[in-house]
C-alpha cells in the first residue's frame, strides 16, 4: 500500500468521511506546497501538547498556565451551583455561544445508543459520578441534562438521569432538562404533539 | 389543447405540484375505471355542499345542522377566554391532535410574505379585527399567535401583533407567542442561539 | 367519514402523494370557487370520453375521429419497421419530444419489479406478443427495448427480451437496447464501470 | 488563536469541508492517542517525498525508481496512439478501474468555470500543448476529451478543444468525446433530449 492509499485510509476514519472524500483530501494535500504541509504537521503535533482535558468538566482546553482545570471551571464569576451535562465539546461550544448560561459543564464524551448493553463504556460514567459526589458536597444544586432531542440523545439522557438518581436524592440535587418548544425552522403542521404541547405550556 | 393537457394544467395549480407530476396524475386517472372517476367527481361536487366556513373562526367544517359556527366555536366546554391565531386549517388540526389546547381558534387563511406591500390582502385582517373586537367585549382575555418558526411565519406574527395592538391595549388583552425550545429532532450543535436560550429558560 | 376525509383518501392514492399532501389538496379545493370546481369535475368526466387506448401501441390518445389506432400508428410517414417498447406513456412522450425517433411504439403499461412471480400480470405481455406476431408478418424488423436504467427497468427489459426471443428468432427480428454512456449531469468520478466503458466505446 | 482554531481553519480548506465539520475533525484528532497522531504526521510528511508528478501525463504517482514518468506512460503494452484528457487524478482512476481503456492520459489539474477570463490559469494549458506537439510527432493519433457532463465540465471540454484545434489540424489528430447515452440510474422520463437522442443513436 503506498502513501496515497495509507493516508486515504486514515482520513476515512474521520467523522462523516468515506473513502472517496478521503482520497480527495489526499489529492488536495498533494497540490499544496511543502510549507503548507509543514504547517499542517506542526499544527497536529502541537495539538496534544497545547490541548489538555479539564480534570473537572472533561472538556478540551488550551492550557497556557499548567492548570489542571479549564478557565470555565476555574472562573469565580460563573455559577458553581449548576452543571450542564453535554455529550460533546461541540455542544458545550454551542451553549457558550448563546452567552445565556453562566454555570459549569460536564462533557460525557459520547452518547448511549439505544439497546447498548454497556452504556457505562460509552460515556464518562465513573468520572461523572465522582464529580457530582464531590461538587454536591460543596455548592452544586442543579444538574441540567442537555442532550440532542434525537432518539440516541434521549436514551443518553435517560441513562444519565437513572445513573444520577441516587446521588440526586441523597444530596437533594435538582435534575432538569432543556425546555421543549418550537425551534427555528419549525412548521406547526409537521410538529409532533410533544413539541406543540410544550410550545403551548411555555408560551410567553 | 386536449383533455389530458387541460387537466394537467389544473393539477399543476395544486400546492407543491409541478407540470410533470400533474401529468402523472392524469395518466393515473386514465388507468382508473369509470366508477372510480364518478366517485372522484362526486366527492369534489359534495365538498362545497357539505363543507362550510365557520363564521366565527373561519375554519372549514362539515355542517350537518345548518349552524353558522363550527363545533369548536359552539362548544360550551371549551375555554372562550383564549383564541389561538393560526395561518391554516392544517395548523389548527395539528394543534387539535395534541389534545392540549382547549380554547378557540381563528384561521388567517394565509401568511404574509416578507416585504409584502399589502399584507391585509394575504390574511383575514378585517375579519380578525371584527372577531377580536366582538369577543373582547364578552370573555376574551388572551390571543395566542401560533405561527411557523420560519421567516414568513414570523413576519406574519409580527404583522398580526401590530394589527391587534390597539385592540389589545383598549381591552387589556394579553398577546402571547408559542414557547421556543428544542423540538423533536433538534441537535444542539446545529441549533441557533435563540432556540438554546429559550430551551434553557424553559427547562423543566 | 366526512367529505374532507373521503377526498383526502382518494388523493392519497395519487402517485407519489401521502395523506398529508392529499389533505392539502382538499383544503386547496375548498378555497376555489364553485366555477373552478365545476371545471375540474368536467375535465375529469371528459377524460375517459375523449381519451382512448390505441389498439396497436396501447398508448392513450385523443380520438377525434373514432379511429381505433392513434395518429402515430396511423401515420404513413413513420417508419413501421421499428417498434420501441416503453413502460409508460410518459416515457413515450419524452422520446417524442427529442424528435429523433420516427418509428412506432408499444406501451407496456407498467414495469416488472425484481422477484415478481407473475411478471405477465404487470405488463401487457399477451398484447405485446400478439402485436409483434402480427407486425412481424408485415414489415417489422427491429424492436428497441427502452427501459429506465434502474434495477426495476433492467428487470423489465430482461423479462421482455426473454418473452420476445422465440418470436424474434422465428421472424429474424433484431432486439436492441438504448445505448449507454454519460448522461447530462454525469460526473466521471461517480460513474460506474459499465457507463464509462460504453462512453468510451461510443465516443464520437 | 489557539491550536484548535488554527487546525480548524486548515481543515476548512479541505474540499467540501465547512468550519463545523473541520472542528469535528479537530475534536476527533484530540481523542486519538499520541501514536495515532504520529502516524498521521508521518503519512503527511512522506506524501511529497514518495509521490511525484509524472512529467508526461502530470498525474501523481509513487516513484520507487526515480523515474521521471509514471508506470502508465512508461508501459510499452499501452497504446501510445491515444491520449485521454481528464480534469483530475480521480477521473483517471475511475477510468483505470473499468479496465477498458489502454491508452495514455493527461491530467489537466482542474476545470474551467463558465465565464472564467483566464482559462489558461485553471488548467495545464501550456503543458498540454507541449505534450501534444511532442507526441504528435511520434505516434499520437487521437485525443479523447473525457470531461464531466456538467456545465463546468463541458466548458472545460470546449476550452481544451479550441486550444488543441490548430495542433490537431496540423498533425491530423482526431479529437473525440465520451459517448452520451443513458447512464446507470437514468430514468427516461427525466432525461434531456440530448441524452435520449444519443441513447437511440448508440443503441446496441
Amino acid at each position: 500500500m503506498n502513501s496515497i492509499q495509507k493516508l486515504t485510509e486514515y482520513f476515512s476514519e474521520f467523522p462523516g468521511i468515506g473513502p472517496r472524500q478521503a482520497r480527495r483530501f489526499v489529492y488536495y494535500l498533494l497540490t499544496r506546497n511543502q510549507d503548507s504541509l509543514h504547517e499542517l504537521t506542526h499544527l497536529i503535533q502541537d495539538l496534544k501538547k497545547d490541548i489538555k482535558v479539564c480534570q473537572s468538566c472533561f472538556r478540551f482546553f488550551q492550557d497556557a498556565k499548567q492548570h489542571p482545570v479549564c478557565s470555565i471551571c476555574e472562573s469565580t464569576s460563573r455559577d458553581h451551583t449548576v452543571r450542564m451535562i453535554v455529550s460533546r465539546d461541540t455542544d458545550l461550544e454551542s451553549i457558550e455561544k448563546t452567552k445565556s448560561f453562566n454555570g459549569l459543564y460536564f462533557v460525557l464524551g459520547g452518547t448511549v445508543p439505544i439497546l447498548e448493553k454497556n452504556p457505562e463504556s460509552r460515556v464518562r460514567s465513573k468520572e461523572l459520578l465522582k464529580m457530582i459526589e464531590h461538587e454536591a458536597e460543596k455548592e452544586l444544586k442543579e444538574v441540567i441534562l442537555a442532550m440532542n432531542a434525537t432518539p440516541e440523545g434521549e436514551n443518553t439522557g435517560e441513562y444519565v438521569e437513572h445513573l444520577l438518581k441516587p446521588l440526586a436524592e441523597k444530596h437533594t440535587l435538582k435534575i432538569s432538562h432543556l425546555g421543549k418548544g418550537i425551534s427555528t425552522g419549525t412548521e406547526l403542521e409537521y410538529s409532533d404533539a410533544d413539541t406543540l404541547k410544550n410550545a403551548l405550556k411555555n408560551r410567553y
